[in-house]
C-alpha cells in the first residue's frame, strides 16, 4: 500500500509538493484519474482520486475521509539528547515513529558531547517511517532546545526524567508508574546524553515535576533508552 | 568500565583472543600487574590481575568472580526472518543484546526474500554489545534454519509467532500472553519476513504449540517487531 504525504489540504482538494508529485507521477506512474491513498500528517487518511497529473504539483480529489487513521491512545513527547553518532538518533526517530510518537524535542544537556543537530534529517526519516507504518500523523521533529529550557517550560500532565546516577535508590520502574496513568494522558520522557544528565539538571528536573524513574537492569544505549521508554508506554496503552 | 571477553578460562586463569589481547595491550596499553575486568560470555564476570601482556595472547589471573553478572530474570530465543537488508537485522541483535536476549536464530520462510545470513557479521555485534551494555552473557547467534524446521524443533515452554494476517482475530496481545508465564520461563518468540509468514507456515505454528500474538495496532518493520517482542518480556519480567 503506497501512502503520499499531503502538506496542503483545501476543502476536497489535496496537494501534493515537488518530491511527492515527482514520486507519484514520474516514479509510479499514476494519472488523472488513479485512486490514491494521501495522508494530511494530522491524523488524516484521505481517499483521492488524482485530478492533475503533474509530476511538479499533483492535485487529487478527496473521496473518503478517515481521522484518526493508525493513530495510538496516548500523547507522547520523547525529549532526547543527540547521539554523538547521529545515525542512531535518526534510527531512534524511526523506531519511535513506527511504534507511535507524537513529538520528539533533542535536547542538550550539560554533558552532552553533540551540540548540533540536523533537524531537517530527522523530518524526513520520521516521514517516511510515517508513510512506511501507514500513519496519517507525522510526528513534529523540533528544533533542538536546552535541557534546562525543556525542562522548565515542559506542561505534559505526566513528565518523566529517565537517569542512572550509581546509587540512586529514588526511582521507580517506568511500569510502574504508567499503571497510575489514564488513558490518553500526556506524557513526555526525557532521555540524557551518553554522559548522563548532571545532577543539576536531574535536581531541576525532578522541582519542575519531573518524576525519575529506571528502564530495568539493563545498562541500555542513549538511543536504545528511547526505544525502550516509546515501547514501554506503547505497551502499556495498547494491552 | 572496559570489560574483555575470555573465549578461554582455565581455572584462575583466563586467556584473551589475538583481537581481545590486541585492544586490551595495544590500543588500552594494559600492563602486567593491572586489574582487568573480564567476561566469559556465559554469564560469570571476573576481576583479573593481568600476568601476560603479550598483544597477541594476553593472560590474567582471576581474583574474584561474579556469576550472573548483567543477567535478566527470563530465557528469550528470538527466532527471526533476517531483513532484505543486513543492517536492520544487525540493528536488532544489537538491541536486542543490550536489553536481554538468550538467543537469536534467523529462521528463513517461504516468502523471506533473503536466503542468506552473515552469521560471523552478527556475533561481532552481540559480542560489542555485551560488553558494551555491562553483561557476562553473550547471546548465542544460530546458524539459519528454516521457519518449518524451526516451529517443529522448537523446545520452549512458552512459543509465540508474530504474524499480521489481514482480519485475523484469534490472536492476543504478546502483554495479555506474558501476564500468565512465571519467571524464569524459556520462552521463545518467532517473528516473519518483510512479507509475513505463508498461512502454511502459521499453521504449522500452531499445530506444534506456538501461540498466536500481535504486537498492537501499529504496523512495524521485521526489526521493529523483533526489538518490540523483546522488550516486551524485559518489560514484563524487570517490573
Amino acid at each position: 500500500m503506497e501512502i503520499f504525504y499531503a502538506k496542503e489540504v483545501a476543502g476536497k482538494t489535496v496537494f501534493l509538493d515537488q518530491e511527492e508529485s515527482a514520486h507519484c507521477i514520474r516514479v509510479l506512474r499514476h494519472r488523472a484519474g488513479d485512486e490514491i491513498t494521501v495522508v494530511d500528517g494530522l491524523g488524516t487518511m484521505m481517499r483521492c482520486r488524482l485530478t492533475d497529473d503533474s509530476p511538479r504539483n499533483a492535485e487529487a480529489e478527496v473521496l473518503e475521509r478517515t481521522d484518526g487513521w493508525g493513530g495510538h491512545p496516548y500523547s507522547l513527547t520523547m525529549a532526547v539528547c543527540p547521539t554523538k553518532n547521529n545515525d542512531r538518533f535518526e534510527w531512534f526517530v524511526e523506531k519511535a515513529t513506527e511504534v507511535g510518537v507524537d513529538a520528539v524535542v533533542p535536547v542538550i544537556g550539560d554533558r552532552s558531547e553533540r551540540k548540533v543537530f540536523k533537524t531537517e534529517r530527522s523530518r524526513k526519516i520520521a516521514l517516511s517511517a510515517m508513510k512506511q507504518s501507514l500513519k496519517a500523523q507525522l510526528p513534529g521533529i523540533c528544533e533542538p532546545v536546552s535541557v534546562k529550557d525543556f525542562i522548565t517550560g515542559s506542561q505534559s500532565a505526566l513528565k518523566l526524567i529517565c537517569y542512572c546516577f550509581e546509587g540512586e535508590t529514588q526511582r521507580r520502574s517506568i511500569e510502574d508508574v504508567l499503571r497510575e496513568v489514564p488513558e490518553g494522558t500526556d506524557i513526555t520522557v526525557m532521555i540524557g546524553p551518553e554522559g548522563d544528565f548532571s545532577p543539576e539538571e536531574a535536581v531541576l528536573a525532578v522541582e519542575n515535576g519531573f518524576i525519575p524513574v529506571h528502564l530495568g537492569p539493563s545498562r541500555l544505549r542513549t538511543e536504545t533508552a528511547a526505544v525502550t521508554a516509546a515501547t514501554a508506554v506503547y505497551l502499556h496503552f495498547i494491552k
